[in-house]
């Protein structure tokens, strides 16, 4: 089954408001089992929506509005509907009952306005509205549904859930692509692409998509199949598969963070982490406290954003940093390992670099980022390279931190 | 100018990706005098994209699509725009070795991979990626436009303000709105249409929109006029007699972060901050630090999340957190206090709470936060009640910590 989503709104068009609907439609429907073909955004006026209708059902199986179904003068979906469908409006008297409802609920007079609400086009079915005044129109033609719905979120969703969902499961409508997710981070994503290419060619009723921010690479692996059951196993096949090829960059199977993974490494392990940051100034700590629980394991740690704090908080040389610098391998250990004696945690996690843009050097160029992690038996350091402007730096040096303590945790030697 | 905006890709279509990117585009188109008339959203495929950018052609006199522009085999954008322009794909020399010192750059071969970022239609205008490895591209037909940008948010974003809008402005294309900006924290949305309302409504050619988030209200004055300046001076009038009504409330007229207005006020006193934080984990720290060349007044500070380290690199007293608990009016000031005596620092700032969704009780329910500062002369300490999730509840302590500060930077009462 394919569906359209058409979301009405200048809002949307000149960006006040970010497509929220959108993607609630669209992961709905989807994981209903229908596929979305297109999501248009059109303004509110009768001529664009009617068009944008028009070319919906052409293409799609099921149509879905949102917005444009208020009682105020700018939304003019209904209109649009009922010419597209030659329809007139009508007056529904039930549904003008159910309006005066509720503002004798609320021992409100009502408005002239909201009799507006209850003019439907002729031989539409109308949708509970448990949320709001105006109801939703169900409209068929033939095989074709199209769902008129409001833009408000809650009574779109409360729509969608009562009404619309149970209407298409009805219909014979269920999940036949599951998902499943991989997440990766050290990988680029050309050389994912290179690592996996030759094998997910070969993977039957198999899709894969690269989905790349700066802490790294998930891939969604949809697998299908003509019950969810067969969907869900050859998903979860593929997945198996193209992970083996990306160990150990994968940190997850599923859509877990990397600090929830970290936090249960160490729960395990039944062991605690500090962490020290310069660069990064606190984003570490604030990644690690972001699970709920998290002080089982996280006893807190420093921000030693100046050489003096280094010195101050948790021990750092002054011999180091003047031979060294700040941002050096020896700076980096001397972090892991003083945050770790000072805290009385069993691991220490540190970070120093040249965010940028400004303090970087021919030797130390913005992006040269040192991070190092102290264990009562072991310790690593590693230098990174990373681009991109202060935040992307900023973000990628935290997540490569976590990561560093993650392989530790494993065993898992470090990319050479 | 009538604008399309086409944004490519099946998470957008699953809804597993907010459309972030078609709200950007479709802001800054506007607020450049362009007239975004339809978002279209389709998959990788290259007979949709092909579709939809030769119906945008059609309606608009600039197209922009975004997505699909990457070198892994489901990124199809070029190949459908080159069909649509009759164009073969072309090794662009000039791109690849681009391309392969990117590479170089960071010590790093080119997977062969990456060749195809440089193979471009014949006769496509390449538009320099500066954060990445793909480059854009701008196609011209008659008085027609195609702009083919990636789909990676900081990628499009530079692409846009460094080719894009200049290459518009230069065709003639300019703001005949103007808009400027009030920033307040503190104020409920409700209360601050009560204290502007009637003002706003006497005010001409000027609109007001609200952008509510958890650190509070931003304030988008637009003011129109004949000419660009005319627009500029309504707009600025406006926002002064709106910012009016909304002192102290108001920490920026502009798009400043509240973070840069306070290491502004600290360096005009010579002045320097440390943190210590309890339930938001660093970010504070994180905050203070996301503005270049905070090293000069912002020093560092403590994660203290247990209340072992509480003790441990503050001195908070065991007395005190025994007898009135970690979150407490005195917890808070012993935080500020002794961070700022540990950091050696002018001012010391300290949050501790109750993030949820654990760990409330009745006497201190989750969103329970207080909030202190501390300086030579002076100290201050806030009890907080926040709602939300956990996510919210840490951002708006940290927002309100930091407003905090402004205020007895400034010199300025707290709220009653």
């Amino acid at each position: 089954m394919k569906a359209e989503i058409i979301t009405i709104g200048e809002e949307l068009l000149d960006g006040s408001q970010v497509d929220l609907n959108a993607a609630y439609l669209g992961s709905r429907l989807t994981s209903l089992g229908a596929v979305v073909v297109r999501i248009t955004s059109v303004p509110d006026a009768v001529d664009d929506i009617e068009a944008a209708a028009a070319r919906g059902l052409e293409m799609a199986d099921v149509v879905i509005t949102t917005g444009g179904l208020g009682v105020t003068a700018d939304d003019r979906t209904k209109q649009a509907v009922a010419r597209l469908f030659g329809r007139k409006l009508v007056l529904d008297e039930d549904v003008l009952d159910c309006v005066r409802a509720r503002f004798e609920a609320r021992n409100l007079p009502m408005p002239e306005i909201n009799i507006a609400a209850a003019m439907l086009p002729e031989g539409a079915r109308p949708i509970e509205n448990q949320r709001g005044t105006a109801p939703g129109l169900l409209f068929e033609r033939g095989d074709a549904l199209m769902f008129v719905l409001p833009g408000v979120p809650l009574e779109l969703r409360s729509m969608f859930e009562n009404f619309v969902s149970p209407f298409l499961e009805g219909r014979g409508l269920r999940a036949l692509g599951q998902e499943r997710l991989i997440r990766t981070t050290g990988l680029p994503e050309s050389e994912i692409a290179e690592r996996i290419e030759q094998l997910t060619r070969r993977l039957a009723r198999t899709d894969v998509a690269y989905l790349p921010s700066v802490t790294g690479v998930d891939l969604k692996v949809t697998g299908r199949g003509e019950t969810p059951a067969e969907a869900a196993k050859t998903a979860e096949k593929s997945q198996g598969k193209i992970a083996a090829k990306l160990e150990p960059y994968v940190y997850a199977r599923g859509d877990e963070s990397l600090e929830k993974v970290v936090g249960y490494l160490l729960s395990m392990k039944d062991s605690t982490l500090s962490v020290a940051e310069s660069c990064t100034g606190g984003r570490l700590g604030w990644r690690m406290t972001r699970v709920p629980g998290s002080s089982d394991y996280f006893k807190g740690g420093v921000i030693t954003y100046s050489d003096d704090l280094k010195k101050r908080l948790i021990g750092v040389k002054a011999a180091s940093l003047k031979k060294h610098g700040a941002v050096s391998e020896e700076t980096a250990l001397e972090m892991a390992l003083g945050v770790r004696k000072k805290c009385a945690t069993d691991y220490g996690l540190a970070i120093t670099g040249v965010a940028g843009p400004g303090g970087g050097t021919e030797d130390k160029p913005v992006g040269m980022v040192f991070i190092a992690v102290a264990g009562e038996t072991s310790k690593r350091v590693r230098e990174l390279r990373l681009v991109g402007g202060r935040g992307s730096i900023r973000r990628a040096a935290v997540q490569a931190a976590l990561d560093l303590l993650r392989r530790l945790l494993l065993d898992i030697e470090e990319p050479g």
